[in-house]
């Protein structure tokens, strides 16, 4: 064993890893479907027993709570972080900080945000999270509206329709963005934002 | 029987009607998922015998290829058919009728392309009609960089961003649009094309 190879996490031994069980757990649950997955395919896909995976986790649906509560809190703190960095400034202003708190975190928690996304309410649980979710979509439309009542956008498209268009393409981005690749986080949010606001013609000369 | 009541379809007879079943299909699909799906269930769900649901399909596949097939074919059609109808003209006038055009069939023909877009390539199926899907994204893609080259988008941002953007705004819309609420395909159409070029931002003064 060389002296950089705890860094890079040996594959076969994960399985002692919280953290990893879970990372390994959400990206199966995005492949293969949370339905289609059971304990067993996961302890596979680690290299490890069942009774290891036991050992972080009490069942598969403790999985998944722990994949959306990770996606719903990073969320709702970065919400609620832009909110306090610009009380008192236009909606408009808090409205394309709060997007681009909510891109960052996007492309920072792609795999539990990707996840969260797919929730259709099936369960207890899912219902549960979609209503965590509801609530950080509200902030933003709210914000909408403020923006839209001071005067900050266009008059000619419904708040709510602004709001859907915004959630869609802020949402799409975990179906393209991949981490590895050349935009990073805070450009991912810069484009976006930017993009939504002043749209994809060039400036007027 | 009155005399508009054929118009109406009744339930639980729409199994003598090849559309009907497919369109019976398409809602469990997007509703259950392909996966979970059966014949059986379809048939219940129609309140019809089996042997009645494969006088119209031989498989389970078979209805999934026809769906997928309306939404390419269509999709394929009007993206042709803007083509044709702005030969010659810049590429931003020829990107914005192609995105208008394929956000009116996205609206009239909402529950197949749904399908379409959870499609994955988990068969030759799947994946054959990726492919085409993948024909008519390059189709949009090559008139994004046409109106890059001619300045007519903004520079900051590369053309294949731009294209990603473009296709995850418009395919959100599955996620919220809903044909009965208060926006019309051409509304939605003329809408999303407008924000998307010109911004969220009111016009200057």
């Amino acid at each position: 064993m060389t002296a950089d190879a705890p860094a890079r996490r040996p594959r076969g031994r994960p399985g002692h890893d919280r953290a990893a069980v879970l990372r390994a757990a959400i990206d199966l649950f995005i492949r293969r479907g949370y339905d289609a997955t059971s304990i067993s395919d996961l302890a596979a896909e680690l290299g490890v027993t069942k009774s290891a995976v036991y050992h972080h986790f009490a069942s598969k649906e403790a999985l998944l709570a722990a994949a959306l509560d990770e996606a719903l809190s990073e969320l709702g703190a970065a919400v609620e972080a832009a909110a306090t960095a610009t009380d008192g400034e236009p909606g408009a202003v808090r409205l394309r900080a709060t997007v681009e708190a909510a891109v960052r975190i996007l492309a920072d928690h792609l795999p539990a945000v990707t996840l969260l996304l797919r929730v259709r309410g099936n369960s207890d649980l899912e219902r549960s999270a979609l209503r965590r979710r509801r609530h950080i979509d509200d902030r933003l439309a709210a914000l909408v509206r403020q923006a839209a009542a001071e005067g900050d956008l266009r008059t000619d498209v419904e708040p709510e329709v602004i709001s859907r268009l915004l959630f869609g393409t802020v949402n799409s981005l975990v179906d393209w963005y991949r981490p590895d690749g050349p935009l990073s986080a805070d450009a991912l949010a810069a484009t976006l934002s930017s993009v939504l606001f002043d749209g994809l013609r060039p400036p007027e000369p």
